[in-house]
C-alpha cells in the first residue's frame, strides 16, 4: 500500500497552501511517523507529546505548527492545522485501492449495473438494484433487490445490505457489516400456561428501510436495522467505527462520530457535529441535542438538550482498594440517612452548648 | 416490502376479534404511524404518548385501546391489546417475503435437501445436512457438516452455522450470525521461561453442539458458541436482538428476550419469561430464576434466585460535576469509617452533655 | 465430532505421565462431564464444586489431583495438574477435524499455493498470497492480496484479512473474523457552515499492517484494525474470544488473553501474560504491564505498571435498592463537603466541652 509516484514538496504547497521552508524539489514517497520516517518519507508533528522527537527524525519533511517551525532539523511545511494538512497529504499519496470495473465471472447479479462498477468474486447483486458510477463490490457482498447506491461507493469484502435499503455517494462500508437487517420488535402476548408472568413474542414485522447520506464511512461487523414503520437514518459526513449496534428507527444527525462498541436502543436520535466514546449505550426513544459529547462508557438513559460534555463511568482501582469502596455502594442510601441524622444532633449539641 | 393484497376492515376483525366501529368495507393496505398514515394505512396507538397524535391522523382506521375509542376521528377496532392486535395485523399484511424454492446453480450443496428448500447463491451446504420444509438459505450462508434445521426456518445472508448444531423450526437468523464456533476454553500450562507468572493456553476440544428450540430468532451478527462437552441450549421462543455473545454451555429458559450488546459468560443458566437489556453481561457458572428483569448495562455477579427487577448502572451527568462526584467514589471506604467515628464522638458529647 | 479411535489408559499414561491406578487395557473413545460419563469415556475432576459427583461417576477413567484419588470408584491417572492432563487427552481423543487438501472448484484463487492447502467452495484468495503447508481456507472466506498465512493455519468459514496483514503458525480464526480493515482515523477539519462546533471528517489512509504471532486463536465476529502508519500487532500465544474490538495500532503481549466483548482502543499496549475481563474496555494510548489481570466490565483509563488484579464495575441490586443507593451518586461530592463540615463542628464541640 505504499504510495508510488512520489510528491514534490513544492508541488504539495502549490495544492494545499502552508508555507515552505527547505528544498522544494524534495520528493516525498510516503507518510511516516517521525520516529521511523526516513529521506523518501513525509511525517507530521501535531500532538505535543510527540515534540521530543523532531530533533532527531530523519524524515525528508515534517509537517508542523509555526510554534515548533524553528526547531525543525528537515524541510518543514508550517500550518495551523498540521493534522488536517496531514490527512490531505496521506490522502494524495495513498489513494484507496480500487479493483478494475467489471464483473467477476464467479459473481451473481441479477441487475444492470453502469460499466463502471466493480463486483468481485462470491458477490450477489439482487433484483432492481441501482448503482451509481465506480461503486466497488467485494468478494462475498451480498445487496439485496431494490437496494441504491450511490457513485463511487466501496463496499469491502462480505458486507450485507438487506433489500430496500439506500446507500448515499462515496460510502466506504467495511467487512462484516449488516444494514437493513429486522429490528427488534415484539409484542408480548401474555400466555398464563408458559408460567407465572409468561408470554410469547409476535414478531413486529419490520418495513422501513436504512437511509444512509453521502459520505458515511461504517465500520467492520457494525449492523444497522432497517425501521419498524418509517426509516433508520444515516445523514451525511457521519462516521461509524467497529462492532456498532443502530437500533431500529435510530436517526444519526451529520457529521457525527461514533467510537467501536457503542450501543444505540430504538428510535434514539442523535444531533449534528456529536462525538460518541467507545462502548457509551444510548436508551431509545431519547433526544441528543447538536454537538453533544458522550464519553466512552457512559450510558445515556435520558434526553440531552444542551451541547456539552457529559460523562457516567466509574474510576477503576487495585482489585482490594475497590472491593473495600464499592462494597459501600449499595449502602450510600442509608449513609445519606446517617448524616442526615448527624446534622440534627449536631445541631442539637450547638444550640445546647 | 408494502403489503399488496390489502384487507378489509371486516375481514380483520372476523379473524383477529375486537370491536369495530366505522365502515368494515373499508381496504387497508399497510400499517403506519398515526403520525404518518394515510387513507389506505391502518395505525394503532399503544403508547399514551402518543395520545395527542389521534385527533389529527389521517389513517383509514386505527387500532387502539376501549379509553380512546371515542376521540378517534376515523374507523377502529377497539381492542385490549392494541399492540398484539397491531403485531397480527401487521404480519397479515406484510408477510416475510420467502424466496422460491430451488438450488441457485452457484451454491454448493453435498446434501440432499427437500425440494421445497431454497438455497441461494453463493451459500455451501456441507454432508449429512437434514433439512425439513420450506427452509430458506440465504446468499454466503455456510452450513456445515451434520447440521439439522426445521420447517420454515429463514437464514438471511452470510450466516454460519457450525458442524453438528440443531436449529428448531421457523427460526429467523440474520445476517452475520455465528452458531457454534468453538468455546473459549483453555487450560493455562505455567512456563517460568515466558516471565513471571507466564504460561501458555492449551486449547480445550469444543466438542458439544448450540441446541436451538422452535420459534427463535436471532439477530445480526450475535454469535453463540458450542458447548466444551454438554451443550449450549436456546429453548423455544427465545429472541436475541444484534450482536449478542452467547459463551458455551450457557442455557436460555424459553420465551426470554435480550436485548442488543449483551454478553453471557460460559455455563451461566437464564431462566424462563426473562428478559435482559441491552449490554447487559453476565457472569459465568451462574443461574437466573424465571422472570427475572435485568436493566440496561447491569453486570450481574452472582445468582439470582427470585423474580424481579435487578440493576446496577451509573448515572451520568454533565462531565465536570460527574468528575467531581465520581472521584469520590474511590475515597467512598474512607468516607464511612469516617461516619463510624463521627457517630463515636457524637454518642460522647450527647452523653456529656 | 466424537473420537473414533478411542485410546488405552495405560497409552495415555505412556506419553502423558501421571500415576495409573486400576486397569491399564480400558479403552476410552471420549471425554465427558463426570456427571454424564460413561464406561467409554475418560472425565476429570478438577474444580472442587464438582467433588461430590466423584463418587457416583459412572466413566470409564477419571483424571484427578492426588488429594481425591482414594475417593474414585473407577479407574483413574492422578496428577498434580487434573485440568491441563484433560485438555491434552481430550486434543489427542478428539483433534480437530481438517478438510483434505485442494482448491475447490468453487473458490476463486489468484495465487499459488502448496499442494497441502485446502481451500473451501465460495473463498477468494487473492493476488500476491504467500500461504504456508497444511492451511485451511473455509467456504466464503476472503484472503486480500499479499496476505502471508503461516503453516497449519485453520480459518473457519466466512473470514476476512484485507490484504498484507500476516498470520503465524497454527492459527486458529473463527467465523465472521475481520482482520486489517482500516482504523478509526480521521482529522476533523472545521466548518462553520456546518453549525456551531461544525466539520467534517478527513479521512487518514491507514496504510500499516496486522501482524499475529504463531498460535493465536481469535474468536467469531472479533475485529482487529490495520496500523494507520505502524502495525497493529498481535504476538504469539495470544488468545482471543468472540465479538472483541481490537483498534488500529494496539499492541497485545504474548500469551495474554481477552475474553468476549471487550474493547482496545488505538494504540493501547498490553502486556504479556495478562487476563482480560469480559467487556472491559482499554483506552487509547497507554500501557498496561505484564501480568496484569483486568476484571470484566472494567474501564481501564490509565496505564497500569504493575502486575496484579484492577476492577471497576458496580455491584448491581434488586432495583428499588439500586434507585434509591445511585441516585447518591451524583451528590457524593456534596456528602464529602458536608462531612467536612461536620468534622469541623465535632472539633469545635470536643474543645468546649
Amino acid at each position: 500500500m505504499n504510495g508510488l509516484r512520489g510528491l514534490r514538496l513544492d508541488e504539495i504547497v502549490a495544492r494545499l497552501g502552508g508555507e515552505l521552508r527547505g528544498d522544494g524539489a524534495k520528493t516525498l514517497r510516503q507518510v511516516a511517523t517521525l520516529a521511523r520516517a526516513t529521506a523518501d518519507d513525509i511525517a507530521f508533528l501535531a500532538n505535543p507529546r510527540y515534540r521530543e522527537q523532531l530533533a532527531g527524525t530523519r524524515a525528508g519533511a515534517v509537517i508542523l505548527g509555526p510554534a515548533v517551525a524553528d526547531a525543525c532539523p528537515t524541510a518543514c511545511i508550517v500550518t495551523d492545522d498540521p493534522y488536517g494538512y496531514y490527512a490531505r497529504v496521506a490522502q494524495w499519496l495513498h489513494p484507496a485501492a480500487r479493483p478494475a470495473p467489471g464483473i467477476h465471472a464467479a459473481a451473481t447479479v441479477a441487475s444492470t449495473l453502469p460499466a463502471s462498477a466493480s463486483v468481485a468474486a462470491g458477490a450477489c447483486v439482487g433484483r432492481n438494484v441501482r448503482m451509481g458510477e465506480r461503486v466497488s463490490i467485494g468478494p462475498g457482498c451480498v445487496i439485496g433487490d431494490g437496494v441504491e447506491i450511490g457513485n463511487d461507493c466501496l463496499l469491502h469484502a462480505n458486507v450485507t445490505i438487506y433489500a430496500d435499503c439506500v446507500i448515499g455517494a462515496r460510502a466506504i462500508i467495511h467487512s462484516g457489516v449488516v444494514i437493513g437487517a429486522d429490528g427488534f420488535g415484539f409484542a408480548r402476548e401474555k400466555d398464563a400456561a408458559l408460567g407465572p408472568g409468561g408470554g410469547r413474542w409476535l414478531k413486529i414485522p419490520q418495513i422501513g428501510r436504512v437511509l444512509i447520506g453521502d459520505d458515511v464511512e461504517i465500520g467492520a461487523n457494525t449492523t444497522i436495522d432497517r425501521g419498524a414503520l418509517d426509516d433508520t437514518v444515516i445523514e451525511e459526513g457521519v462516521k461509524l467505527d467497529n462492532q456498532i449496534q443502530v437500533a431500529h428507527n435510530v436517526r444519526i444527525g451529520a457529521h457525527t462520530a461514533l467510537a467501536g462498541c457503542v450501543g444505540i436502543a430504538g428510535s434514539a436520535r442523535i444531533g449534528r457535529n456529536c462525538t460518541i466514546g467507545g462502548a457509551a449505550m444510548i436508551l431509545g426513544h431519547l433526544e441528543i441535542a447538536d454537538g453533544v459529547h458522550v464519553s466512552t462508557n457512559t450510558l445515556v438513559t435520558k434526553s440531552i438538550t444542551k451541547a456539552g460534555a457529559y460523562t457516567g463511568w466509574v474510576p477503576f482501582q487495585e482489585h482490594a482498594e475497590w472491593a473495600k469502596n464499592f462494597a459501600r455502594l449499595r449502602h450510600l442510601d442509608a449513609m445519606s440517612d446517617k448524616m442526615r441524622d448527624f446534622g440534627a444532633r449536631l445541631d442539637a449539641l450547638e444550640k445546647k452548648s
